[in-house]
């Protein structure tokens, strides 16, 4: 079973990249919507619900885990692959690595909540890959409330997601990773106001090709998977809101279940 | 010592009015910022994080608690009354009282977040000080966020606001309730949006006033409080962004203390 986990809703595109790239894989999805959002909170609070989180899925059956979040991932990967002994995978480098091998002049940009952005692992791990490349990344807290309330289409999020891009527009990036598993949600927004010469990079398509590779080259490893097609969803709070919105990611309803960690 | 707590950083407003009311009294504030924002979670969480942040204040020497949140008013205070044997004070009460009292026309509109404007606490209140009330509700979750982020002057805030208040402005209310503490930081600009023509009700004031009645009428307890101008400041999470709005509204610098419920 393979177990994903977000602050929230936005881990849920990579759910569905996963279920479109992996369908027959049984699935279990936690989103710690009691504490959500992660990207405003601190590193050490971060850190333990990750930690926390982990653990409910290993204990639910997950025998490989998915960090959904950047923000998660930025802060507690070290923490998380020490003290488990399964794979983990984090939405940073696969689109860290696709942004530069996609960038033709390596001017990438990097919007994500403040704590990733803080962080500077984009940066870090972008760097790693190439030295020469210019990375300007900028905080964009709001898109995630946007996103949480629904408001994928209204004028207002399209004037806040011109004003967000506007550094980035004018500093003549080519590459564009969304650095937040919330923001595919804005993709066609997003992609508007940045201009359509600039390639997007959707960290949770890119996680979803990572996880998919590692199955293929592991065949021993794989055959431990269930492959039933399920997916159960946990929640740490249920609320109307997220409902309607799961719904219109997923395409589908959903049955929430409640746990309290 | 006068006991208060928020999901966040909106009881500040009602820290500022009590300082100004009661400047002697020894105070202590507890700011739930790693589980902020309560608005849009679900009533079960909000009802068992107001009774932890209750207790919390109590074992801190709180003798009286000031409820500084509308959503936890709405949806935990009979569970605090039952719990507590002391004076436990919320917003939503006063707010309604005072609404009816300077409403000429009794239309009345109430904006708040989700989970107040769902639980229909306003209106149970006003009705029942006013049958003859028309009361308008309307939830404006992106608020706290906005206000949270530090947006108070920018133009895609008085967009959002004018969008949110527009369905009760052409159903002509001649007052509006704040029913969320957050929401008198943005003051000014809903003044401009609903009109001038409209009174506008500030929770965080008449809660402040409705504390000082009490004292100044139960004058055995009023000597069992401390009185140094003491301010203490507790918070679950601590982020630069919290110090950066709270000096924003107390107009000073605070001392945070972090702690774990």
């Amino acid at each position: 079973m393979i177990g994903i986990f977000d602050s929230g809703i936005g881990g849920l595109t990579v759910v569905q990249a996963l279920k479109s790239m992996l369908p027959e894989y049984d699935m279990i999805y936690f989103g710690d919507t009691a504490r959500t959002p992660y990207g405003s909170k601190s590193a050490k609070s971060v850190m333990e619900y990750a930690l926390q989180d982990t653990e409910f899925l290993i204990s639910k059956g997950a025998k490989l885990i998915v960090v959904a979040c950047n923000t998660a991932s930025s802060i507690a990967m070290e923490a998380l692959t020490e003290k488990f002994d399964i794979p983990v995978f984090e939405v940073i480098t696969p689109a860290a690595e696709h942004a530069v091998l996609v960038s033709k002049k390596l001017r990438i940009g990097v919007i994500g909540t403040r704590a990733t952005i803080n962080s500077g692992i984009y940066e870090k791990k972008i760097l790693k890959l190439n030295p020469d490349a210019k990375i300007l990344s900028y905080p964009c807290p709001l898109l995630v409330s946007l996103v949480e309330e629904g408001w994928i289409k209204k004028p207002e999020t399209f004037m806040i997601v011109k004003k967000y891009l506007h550094p980035l527009k004018v500093r003549q990036i080519d590459t564009l990773i969304m650095g937040c598993t919330h923001y595919p949600i804005l993709k066609d927004t997003i992609q508007r106001k940045i201009g359509k010469q600039v390639k997007l990079i959707d960290s949770s398509i890119t996680i979803a090709e990572n996880v998919k590779n590692f199955l293929k080259s592991n065949p021993d490893f794989d055959l431990t998977m269930q492959k039933n097609s399920k997916i159960c969803f946990y929640v740490s709070d249920i609320t109307e809101q997220f409902k309607h919105t799961a719904k219109s990611i997923l395409k589908t309803s959903i049955c929430l279940e409640p746990v309290n960690l």
